[in-house]
């Protein structure tokens, strides 16, 4: 039997741990309807993405870890779990959900990704919900192991030669790529269905060469992305919760504030996750269309903007980067708001 | 200081290691030229789909591992480890280039993960080429994280406070979905020009479903998978190597024989990397039109029909899997050479 030592042995305990769910934390069961509790009661509809980029996390924080451990990805890897911490630390109060990239975990090896599942079981237990960035989308068979890896439940041999079905990552929503239509999607309505979970669906992003595709036009019916919203309306319109919105929702960039507005009316059931805000180049104005007059209908991302608030900051050092963070939430805050 | 225990200590150093690149492995540079020497050194044109579905792995190999980690996701990892390996050792002298589809290995988590970085830099010892298959995309600024991952150097902090550059993933190539136009796909193209890597894009998918998008007939131009295929074109165009091919190539369904054969023309100077022969139901004869005159211009894959082939075979139990595995690749490179 393989001696643990103690951080394998803490690990260990704290997976066991998370197969034991705090149902409160997992309610209402329908993800758009457990979203929009957490809207109201949070007070915005903003989403913090985390995405980690090693030159910008504070010196002090790499300095105690790349000091403490001889495997430089095991010390970015804590450099990032500390950053997050500290962040999710500043805005649970203020913010419904998180959005981890997984591309900036992932260059850190699985070190990296051990970094993106302790920061979402960690927002877990601060009560703010968590969508994996991952921009997924294969044939069936792989998108249903993409589905049970991120949403629900995998197999794994249990003791007496038979299978137990444990959780993985655990996430309460992710991102999807459409290029292989409804097969690459299916599995994971199904898992949506089944664990009360999320998917945003890739429609009109927030990139520059966003059109190369996505604007197209299809003969007699519009353009590429039209035809997606489409598509997401109906994947999502036998899923409706008690909010009236649908657990499948777009993809919709801030920098494209027209066509926003288009899918608006395309998609009436959907809670759009809209990057772009900030960094980017969207605005408030850019945004305000998208929600309903409860203020519902969409959670708008910032990045760089929220996370790393303190470089462009006369208050705060990097020593406070995260109370940066939290007024940086609350200006985002007011500006949507329209103050 | 964190005491190591043993296991932490070899993986640290195997990463370490791994900075240090044996050269012999990575010629010719150009990853077209590299792929074709290994097609006409192994004589094959297979490419070996690592794709360890839990409950298709020998028991033998799972009993050995669950009863010696209390920890299941190591376990499992452990499991798939092995079981990559034993079929590694069966096929590296018959196939040019593997491809671990990342799904299966996410569905245990970081450990998963752990799994496929071991199992490509195993795949690199025996000679072999690895394909990342993430089918990745997104913006700019994310997508170089993705490339950097996977294909080129990421940075970290070095001990006298500036900063270094080491290899994660390091694969030879990695699948991409075109969904967000040319700034998702630049940034891979400039991993791939700077460390001899390449790059399959999604165009025409093996899946049922590939039509909703794909086969959108676009204004003036044709089907939306025609468009994508004078991308691909185009955005390699820059970049054949001496055998004439470029380190850009599509992913093109062997389960729709027509359009393979009509994005034949359209993609002259392209690798396509065809899935879908088997266990999908594509034939021999649906792909052969794809090779040029010299056997090169593309890799057919199987996943479940190497992998898994002691399960239909007669001749073959569990514990002979690596060797059923060496046997239906032998199968399969006869039936691609029309024998």
């Amino acid at each position: 039997m393989h001696q643990e030592n103690d951080r394998e042995k803490n690990r260990r305990e704290e997976m066991e741990k998370r197969q034991v769910r705090n149902e409160d934390l997992q309610k209402p069961f329908h993800f758009a309807d457990r979203l929009n509790e957490h809207i109201k009661k949070k007070g915005s509809a903003i989403c913090v993405g985390l995405d980690p980029r090693m030159k910008q996390i504070p010196s002090f924080i790499k300095e105690k870890h790349f000091g403490h451990y001889k495997n430089a990805m095991v010390a970015a890897a804590e450099s990032i779990i500390e950053f997050n911490k500290g962040i999710i630390d500043a805005v649970a109060d203020l913010v419904p959900i998180v959005k981890p990239q997984i591309a900036f975990y992932e260059m850190y090896g699985s070190e990296g990704v051990r970094a993106f599942e302790e920061t979402c079981w960690y927002a877990r237990d601060k009560g703010v919900l968590t969508i994996a960035d991952t921009k997924r989308g294969d044939i069936g068979s792989t998108a249903e192991a993409y589905a049970k890896a991120f949403l629900g439940q995998v197999d794994l041999p249990d003791s007496s030669g038979g299978s137990q079905e444990v959780f993985s990552f655990d996430c309460d929503a992710i991102t999807v790529s459409p290029y292989l239509g409804w097969d690459g999607i299916k599995p994971f309505v199904d898992q949506c269905r089944r664990f009360g979970k999320g998917l945003f669906i890739l429609v009109k992003t927030s990139n520059p060469s966003s059109g190369d595709l996505q604007d197209l036009k299809v003969e007699e019916v519009g353009s590429v992305y039209e035809l997606m919203a489409q598509y997401v309306e109906s994947w999502g319109a036998d899923d409706v919760g008690e909010s009236g919105y649908s657990y499948v929702g777009p993809v919709v960039g801030a920098t494209y504030p027209e066509q926003l507005e288009k899918l608006r009316g395309l998609m009436p059931n959907s809670i759009f996750l809209v990057p772009g805000y900030g960094a980017q180049g969207g605005t408030a104005e850019d945004v305000a269309k998208v929600f309903d007059s409860n203020g519902l209908g969409a959670i708008i991302n910032s990045s760089r903007g929220i996370i790393f608030a303190w470089e462009n900051s006369d208050t705060f050092t990097e020593k406070d980067y995260a109370a940066a963070a939290r007024a940086a939430t609350v200006e985002m805050a007011k500006d949507l708001r329209g103050e």
